[in-house]
């Protein structure tokens, strides 16, 4: 029997999701449907280089693993995504002077690349088959190396003026401030600072080790709480701003069901209308499937 | 000579923004332009029904002097509307159980009439011919009896899922909490709480007359610096999350220029990218003017 194929059946789209501790590769079909995912670690302290190397050469493997042709890329970043360079992505050296998208392009040998940054991708795919489909606005929340946030408003993500929406890391914790240097959010809850957290207190398996080791009382749960209602102040103020239907939590640190009930608790009692708080259906995937919609929506035209 | 006129040149449109010290009562032709404007004192611990009457006593005398016909009003009131009354509007007793729209229609024998939160209107003025006009996303802080916020995306205010969008008069201040109760934003930074601050401090005027002693060094300076702070912390977490090409801020206590460069000063350091923040051109009748803008927003049919 012979199934016809149309036109477009061949073609593929890459997405990638560059992340301070691990990259996630999916290539899908040229409607978005994932075919195959993969996992790399970053690898950050080794520079950006080698980082976007090993991630496109696992790319064109995946593509022809997949039997397709690639007809566009999708890349997800932390930062602000310039022409130029990404600004803020502190958590990969050299990453601030990347030309990702040229790069992309001579690398891969197409033309249609888009960059985005990497809460906003995972925001569109929340938007488009994921937990914000029903619901407005919505405030993505991105525990992962970093800590991040989205906003969307009638179905879309707001980049903001500077295309810098949800870049709640530099906001300070600590009521001190400003009389004195308060840590940013970003040195309270990010996954590096939840790493650093479990190493001191002895607990193995950084982040992840710590979330597990808190669900039973005692000082990991102590400590995650502490720093859990850091996150929740700030989360509260965005809140009471945006009134959003629905949190969805997502990345590395988002896994542990934990820090969502820890957060729900901590705002359920200061909000007028507590939203809905759920962990993203995509696990970690939601900024990759971010960058695949991102290949999708490129025209036959470079962007 | 006679000049001829087109069949809307009689018709006008009221406004009221209540307030929990003063209400705005404005009329305009039909096209929103205000004729007449006038304040009156809430007197808020006389109760609702009371300032309800005496706004729309003014509003019909207003009309009268205009010499036209009322066709619609637009009420702009601190808090979240509700089909039967409004919520989280503490400034005034009673207020919460007002069927707002009801007794203006009763009372005028008009059916278009629309209630708005009073930001909510503000921002509405700020987009149509104020601060916002070339600026999004926007962020309005007002800073009068109360404190909340208004945003506006793609020349839309925001109005929340609740309609609850801004309410950050609830937001905790204070790094402890939630270990201890925190006072709210409310309790550290409303024109109540300013005027509270004055009279502690011996300062004549209220909030205005602590403004003005501050612009001084000094007691009165040294504590407005302190309340700025506790604003500007939320304020900062708002812009992170929004990234807005523009702040604005309206209401009483935003008449005093040293509040908003207080503010500019304490946000600026922390801020990857920081806002424009002036001062509504509408001095204090931003949301007067957005109310009218309601009234106009209304169609035939009753709302």
């Amino acid at each position: 029997m012979t199934i016809s194929t149309g036109p477009g059946e061949h073609e593929r789209l890459l997405g990638i999701d560059f992340g301070g501790t691990k990259m996630a590769v999916g290539v899908s079909t040229g409607d978005g449907r994932l075919l195959l995912t993969d996992r790399l670690p970053t690898l950050a302290s080794r520079g950006a280089a080698q980082a976007l190397d090993r991630a496109l050469d696992q790319a064109e493997r995946m593509v022809l693993e997949t039997g397709g042709t690639l007809v566009a890329a999708g890349i997800a970043t932390p930062g602000i995504v310039r022409e130029h360079g990404i600004d803020f992505a502190p958590n990969v050296p050299g990453w601030e002077d990347l030309r990702l998208a040229e790069a992309v392009r001579a690398r891969l040998g197409i033309s249609r690349v888009r960059v985005a940054n990497d809460l906003n991708a995972a925001a569109a795919a929340e938007l488009e088959r994921g937990a914000l489909v029903d619901a407005d606005p919505g405030l993505v929340i991105g525990l992962g190396t970093g800590v991040a946030a989205a906003v969307t408003v009638n179905g879309r993500v707001v980049p903001g003026f500077q295309g810098a929406a949800g870049e709640i890391a530099y906001a300070p914790t600590g009521g001190d401030w400003p009389g004195s240097p308060q840590p940013s959010l970003e040195r309270r809850f990010s996954g590096h600072a939840l790493d650093e957290l479990a190493a001191s207190l002895g607990i193995p398996g950084g982040a992840a080790g710590l979330c597990e080791a808190a669900e039973r009382p005692g000082v990991a749960r102590d400590a995650l709480l502490d720093r859990v209602a850091a996150l929740a102040g700030h989360v509260v103020t965005c809140c009471l701003l945006l009134d959003p239907q629905r949190i969805v939590l997502v990345g590395g640190v988002a896994r542990s069901d934990l820090v969502r009930r820890l957060l729900v608790e901590r705002i359920t009692p200061v909000l007028p209308y507590v939203p809905e708080v759920s962990v993203s259906p995509f696990a970690q995937d939601a900024a990759l499937i971010g960058s695949v919609l991102l290949a999708r929506s490129t025209t036959t035209s470079p962007v």
